[in-house]
Formats: C-alpha cells, structure tokens, sequence
C-alpha cells in the first residue's frame, strides 16, 4: 500500500522553546512555526514538514509528530543543537520579551523538498528568510495556493527579497503592527491596499484576540477570533491558525473566496484550542468533532 | 396635530468640546454623550434628550439637533456656562488624553423628565453620576428596555449606587478597559460574567475599532467594527453606537436578542459614520439610504 499523497507542504522554523506566563514557566517545550502550523493542518489533511532539527532533538517531540500523521520525510537532522528560543509574557498577555535565541541548525537551514512534497497542491511558506522562502519555491511544481507568512525582521532588513516572494504567493499574511510596518499607514485597510499592490491575491491580517481580516482588490472579510475565558500560552498562535487554514483549504480541493472564508474558520477554531495549553499539548488531544463543535457555537455567536 | 409621541429618552452630558487630533484640531464644538447619542437614534425613532445647557450655547448647536427632528422638551437651558471639554488624541487616535474639563451647568444638573418622556418604552442612561441615573429610573414608569453606559470615574469613586443602579437596567454598556477595571478580570468572557451577576440581562462590551461583544446569561453574540480607511475624530463613538442601537431597537418595538443583534449591527453602522467627521458634521449629513447601503455591505464582510 502506497502512503497518502503529500497535499500541503509547510516551510519553517522548530524550535524548543523556554517561555514563561504570569501563571507558569515551561522549559524546553516543542515550539516552532513549522510544528505548530503541520499539527493544525494535520486535522484536514495530509501534510509534509520541512525544516531542520539537530542531533539532540528529543525523540518524544518526533513521536508527537508521527502521531499526529504529520508526514516527516522533509524533516532534516543534522549535527548539532536544535534551535532554541526564550520568551516572557507581560502581565496581561498581549506583549512578549525575547530573552534568548540561539538559531543553532537552523542558521545554516536550507529547505529542501523531497520529490514527493513537490507535487502538492497547497504551499504554506512559514516565517523563515525571504531568500530561503524563495528557494522554496524553485522547487515546487506550479501549486494552486501558496501562503507566505513572514515577520517584523524581513521587512526591516531584506524588503527586496521579501517583496519579490510575496508577489509569487497567492495570500501574505502578518500581523497588525508588521502591515503597518511594511507599508507606514496605521488604518490597516489602507495597509492591506498598499500589500495588494505587491501582488497577492489576498492579504490576511492577524489581529490576535481581536480576530483577523482577508482583504482582496475586491471585497473583505471580517473575522472574529473565538472569545475565550482564559488561555495559557499564545506563543504559535498564528502559526495554528494559518496552517489550519491552509488544512482546510487543501482538504476543500478549492481555492475560491467562499472556500477561503471556511477555512479561515477552521484555522482560526484550531488556534483558540491550541492557545488553551502550551505547546502542542492541547492540539494532541483534539478530535474533529471537537473542532466542529466549536466552529457550530462560533458561527452561532458571529450571526447577523 | 399632536407631535409623535417620544418611543425613546437619552439622558446624558452636553458639551462644548475642543478637539485636536494628528491631523486636525477644532474649537469649541457641539459635544456630549445625549448629543451624538440622541443624533445617531434620530434616524430610527422619535427621540427626547435630557441634558443642560448654559445661557452661552449657540442657537446653532440648537438649530442642528433641531433640524434631525430631536425632541428637545427634556432639555434644561439654565444661567451659566455650559460643560466644556478639551482633550488630544495620539498618534495612533488609540489613546485620548484630558486637556481641561470644566463642569460649569453641568455640576448642578439635575434630569428632570417631562411627562411626555415618562412612558417611553425605550431609556438610554448615558454616562452620568450614578445617583442621577437613579433618579431618572424613578422618574420613568416601567420602560421595556433600559440601557445603562458608566465610566471609569464612577466605578473608582461611586460603585455602591453603580452597582444598584446597573442592576435596575436591562444591558450595561462599557468599554474593554472599563469591564477589565470594574471586575479585575482581563478575561472579557469571565468579566462579562462578572457583570451579569449584577442583574442586567445583556453585558455590551465596546472594543473601538475591533468591535463589540454581547454577553449574556445564554450566548455571545460578537460584533465587528466596519473597516474604515480614516477617520478624523474617535470621540462619541461609544455614544453614536448606543445610541444608533437603542433608536433601531426602539423602531422595532422588539426586545428580544435577534432584534438585539440587528440594532446592534445599526448602531455600529451609524458609529463609523460618525467618526468620519468631527462633532455631528458626519452625521446631519447622513441618510438611511446611506446607512441600510454600508448596513449591507458590512453584513456581506462578515458572512461566514
């Protein structure tokens, strides 16, 4: 029996991560753009990871991922530390302080595909340089929808690189203060007007716990992020979210604005389960039904 | 001909404001929360204003809420200066900071409801000294739906007669940082639940340009804020949008929560054409064509 075709590859970072909240602190969690977006899409559909971990790399965190039937042959070892990261959240969540990062593996990283991943349909480029996101795409066999995700450091030191990639994708996605970055307006519709005219079909922005909003040259599409009594840890959050997306666009065979407002709810349902604990440790227990109950209550609470 | 009977009564502060933005600043124009409140429901249903003025202010300020066919037999005209409000919004319009407040009339105001207003179904206490909105709820004879808005001030210096006041009304209406203050919860789920247990049926919490949630003892019901490219003047958003919601509300003769959602969906609407101007200036040239067009399209950018 042949395995399931790759349908979405994910490019990004794996970290283990030391991150403490006002409630908690947690050492040497599962962390990364590229773990938390494959577990979302994982929900959905058959997913392809690539990205690089180092000979220390703890064999459980592998495991959670063969769990979760994350396809892994895109996952390089190499000699050497895993990248690690550090981070503290302010009382109130909303801002967090880097106190280390040590790139490790992941400064030498190139991704490379294997011949199975080049097929797939759906391309999630997480946040890694411009210039390996464009890599990426040298290898890739004309997909339907490519997402790039990328972050306040490209645009500040390589915008030529990042704004030839993006002007290949199908959707960029950032969030709120780095739209506001690339572009200098603070109305982030004016923003959003401004990153269109790099190319993209669609620009996604993150607003947090202040949900998210699709903007196209032709229409928007406003969405709320689902009203939680408390979570534990954000860290991922947009990651969760954009591969959920990206899970259930690929799983919807389309690539249309209605299928992307669907999965948009999926991804953004996905990432308010993920927040509730730290790591993947909520996504690891959570089943479609799970999913499809929260999404029913979501649209119940977002109905005009 | 008798006039139309009043369906709705705003009692709130009146004001000569001074404003200055990034962009902008204006001197001394016509402010207060009855003032954009009783604007925004003008378009929906026939609405009385209580409120104080000095023996200073203009006859235009007059003329215009003349001119949207507002009720003004509520409205006390007594010796003195009237409230004047001075304050500057960052660079961001995120933030607003007090230049100088000078209470003048408003010190010794006194809401005193003519007959006629007494049997309006509909109340909207705006923001004012908690004892005062008490003293209008006896006053009033059983309206079907009241709707309290409050401030940090009162919640720092009177909450006894807040709380008692809160508890005699339908929804309470408040901003985030103000339900996080009254109740110590940053969760706005857990402080909406909070709130609840004062007595009101409904919990509205504004979040500005991100939207609005409704709590209640059953459902939440979320609410985004229309995109808008600019805006010129945040000031009396809160204020349009309930007053906006309480007018629509009223026009329905309903009180139920999917007529709730829908007055709700209004009063955001007319908000975001209040802030497109400074004042009223939005506003007295504003049409239901225009709001029901701006209605729909919002209603297309949330449809999920």
């Amino acid at each position: 029996m042949t395995p399931p075709a790759v349908q979405l590859t994910i490019v990004g970072s794996i970290g283990i991560d030391t991150i403490e909240t006002p409630a908690e602190k947690r050492e040497e969690i599962l962390g990364g753009s590229v773990s938390y977006a494959c577990a979302a899409a994982s929900f959905f559909t058959h997913t392809g990871m690539v990205g690089v971990v180092g000979s220390d790399f703890p064999g459980a965190f592998r495991e959670t991922w063969k769990n979760m039937d994350i396809d892994l042959e895109g996952l390089q070892t190499v000699e050497g530390r895993t990248f690690r990261w550090s981070g503290v959240y302010e009382a109130n969540m909303d801002h967090r302080r880097t106190l280390a990062t040590e790139l490790n593996v992941f400064e030498r990283f190139s991704p490379e595909l294997p011949e199975s991943y080049r097929e797939a349909p759906y391309l999630f480029l997480g946040n890694i340089h411009p210039a390996l996101q464009l890599h990426v795409l040298e290898q890739v066999r004309d997909p339907k929808f490519i997402l790039i995700d990328t972050m306040d450091l490209w645009i500040n030191i390589d915008r030529p690189d990042l704004e030839k990639v993006v002007g290949k994708c199908h959707m960029l996605t950032l969030n709120e203060s780095e739209a506001q970055l690339f572009t200098g307006e603070g109305s982030l519709a004016k923003a959003a007007r401004s990153l269109l005219a790099l190319g993209p079909q669609y620009v996604l922005i993150k607003k947090g716990g202040n949900g998210s909003m699709l903007f196209s040259q032709e229409e928007v599409f406003l969405l709320h992020a689902y009203p939680l009594e408390g979570f534990k840890d954000p860290t991922g959050a947009g990651d969760t979210f954009a591969g959920g997306l990206m899970g259930a666009l690929a799983a919807s065979g389309r690539t249309d604005k209605e299928a992307i407002r669907q999965a948009m709810v999926y991804g953004s349902i996905v990432a308010s389960f993920g927040v509730e604990e730290f790591s993947l440790d909520r996504l690891v227990r959570l089943d479609r039904d799970q999913i499809e109950e929260r999404v029913a209550k979501f649209k119940d609470m977002c109905r005009i």
